[in-house]
Formats: C-alpha cells, sequence, structure tokens
C-alpha cells in the first residue's frame, strides 16, 4: 500500500513571542487573525515586520500566530544569504545558537541573539495516521515526488502529535526544486 | 564503485543571439568576458540586462558568452513566478513554445516571443567520462546528495560531448534544497 499524503510550501515567516510583539506593535498588542493555516490552532496574521540583517533587509515578512514562547523567524538558503546570515538548518523550537537579526516593526524594533533557521523538511501528523502509517513521533522517513522534477527527500522528521494534521512541510526551495505545489500528493518512504 | 562528480549551482542568466545583443547594447556590439565557466569556450560577461515580465521585473540578469542562434534566459520557477510567465522545465535549446518576455539593454530593448525556461538538471560531461561512468548522451540517471537536506534527483539528463567537462548543473533551489555548494561531490545513480 502506497503511504500519500499531501506536501505544503512554507513561505519566509515570523512566529513572536508577547514580549516582542508587545515591542515591535505596541503595549498589550493582540495578533489580527487573517486566515486559517493547515495545522488546527495556527493562523496567519494581517502583521508584518521587516527584518534587517548584516547584508540586507527583507520587508514584510508575514507574522504567524498565535504567539509563542521564542520568536523564531523561518527562511529559505537564499533569504539566510540575503541577510546575510549562516543557513542554519534546525527543526522548529530548536533555535540556541542560530543567528539572530533586527526585527522592525511599526511601533519599535528588537535585536533578536538567536532565532533565525531554515526549517528542517518534516511531517505533521494526527496520532492515529502514525498509527495508519506505522511511525512515531522523531522518526526519520523518506518522501517522494513524482514528475519531471521528480526527488526523493531524505532525512524527513515525523511529528506526531493529536493536535497535528496529516501535512508534509517544504520550504518554497525545496518545493520548487520538486515541481511540487501546494496540496500535491506525495509518497512517504519507511 | 561510487560514481562521483562535481554539482554546480546555476543562477539566472541570460544567452543571447547576436541580433539581440546588437538591439540591446549597440549595433556592432560585442560581449565583455568577464570570467571563464567551467564549461570549455562558455564565459560570464561583464554585461546584464533587465528582463520585464507581466507581473514584475528582474534587472540586472548576467549575460553569458559567446552568443547563441537564439536567445534563451534561464530562471528560477521563483523567478518566473515573480516575473508572472509559467514555468517551463526544459533542455537547454528547446524553447518552443515557452514564454517570452521584454528584455532591456542599455541601448534598445526586445520583445521576446518565446525562450524563458527553468533548465532541467542535468550533467555535462566529456566523452571519456561517459565511457568511465558507463552512460551515453541523452541517459537519464539519479544524482545523490549527502548531508542533513539530502535527496535523490531523479530524471537527470547526460550530456555527453568532446568539449565537455564534468559537472552536474542544478538551479539555485535545487541546489539549495539539496543544501549544496559549488563544488561539492554527488554520487551518480544509474
Amino acid at each position: 500500500m502506497k503511504l500519500e499524503l499531501p506536501i505544503a510550501l512554507s513561505n519566509r515567516h515570523i512566529h513572536l513571542s508577547q514580549g516582542d510583539l508587545e515591542v515591535l506593535f505596541g503595549e498589550g498588542y493582540e495578533l489580527t487573525h487573517m486566515r486559517d493555516l493547515s495545522q488546527p490552532g495556527q493562523y496567519a496574521c494581517e502583521e508584518r515586520v521587516d527584518v534587517v540583517g548584516p547584508k540586507n533587509t527583507i520587508k514584510g515578512v508575514r507574522v504567524l500566530g498565535p504567539t509563542r514562547s521564542n520568536t523564531q523567524l523561518e527562511v529559505s538558503i537564499s533569504d539566510a544569504f540575503k541577510l546575510g546570515v549562516e543557513p542554519v538548518i534546525r527543526n522548529s523550537g530548536d533555535i540556541k545558537g542560530t543567528p539572530g537579526a533586527k526585527i522592525v516593526g511599526p511601533k519599535g524594533e528588537v535585536e533578536i541573539e538567536e532565532g533565525i533557521i531554515v526549517a528542517a523538511r518534516h511531517i505533521h501528523m494526527h496520532t492515529k495516521d502514525g498509527e495508519k502509517f506505522g511511525v512515531k513521533d522523531n522518526d526519520i522517513v523518506k518522501v517522494k515526488t513524482e514528475g519531471p522534477r521528480a526527488v526523493l527527500f531524505e532525512n524527513v522528521l515525523i511529528r506526531v502529535d493529536d493536535n497535528f494534521a496529516l501535512e508534509m512541510h517544504v520550504d518554497i526551495e525545496e518545493g520548487n526544486a520538486a515541481g511540487v505545489k501546494n496540496g500535491d500528493i506525495v509518497e512517504l518512504i519507511k
């Protein structure tokens, strides 16, 4: 049986801590919901910030909600080169020792010491999907795409949680390298 | 025995016909050699042009020499979306029916009817490399990369010629998706 699931391409985005949000947008500020994302409880916000790196600024980086305990900026390798910071492949939340930058909002700016990552490719799945696919949280699998730019992605992290929906996440460069679009079906290979 | 070869990441660039070169840079104009590329006889030029698509302009696209029989613009999928043209994966030279755009140089501009491609990943090799690797011109192989972003590229075209040097060519998005840099060693798999 083929183990199939949808893929989604993540553009650059930032998760903010409540503290940083208030420095950037004003005291007591709350994020403005724009649209739900595929993962339950996650949403894109109307808010955007500018990221000032050692080399260049990337303007209008989308904020995702809700706020988190630590501010985390997720970029592509090309974005990292443009900013002038080392591209560091990390799993979400694992930001220790990663590069920082200046984040600029309409009401203030904050210099983050760390938090810029190139997100490692991963698959979100609900606990029942984990059972169906025969994999568990933190497993590493491969994923195969079809078409003229077909690739086999190795080192794909499995994330299993009762709050996750079945979807593989790659960044724009990975998605384009494989010639896939949001919602395309890919194959998990154990 | 592992079949190993170096990989190189191609940024967006344009090959110009002599006719288009003269429209863009002036009558009788000749390209200015900046540096040799890895393929014998090919070179990056001092000249740059702007490409005006239906949606956006990409400025400062590097011209590669020597001139060719047809003008051909090679971009990434992200570049194609930025310009506002359909990203069409093609082998170099196979431009029939591909999108066009307005090319702007310092002395004039030219509207190309076709010629914008997203270059299909391929391997250049000398005839003696073809014998050593046991492959021939137009064969399709796979290529494996190493590291945290390891991928297996499928549908890799083999190009064998006495004027070619051994090297795999991918675009920036493919290279970053695989986490490879210019000169990294990859493995050909038949």
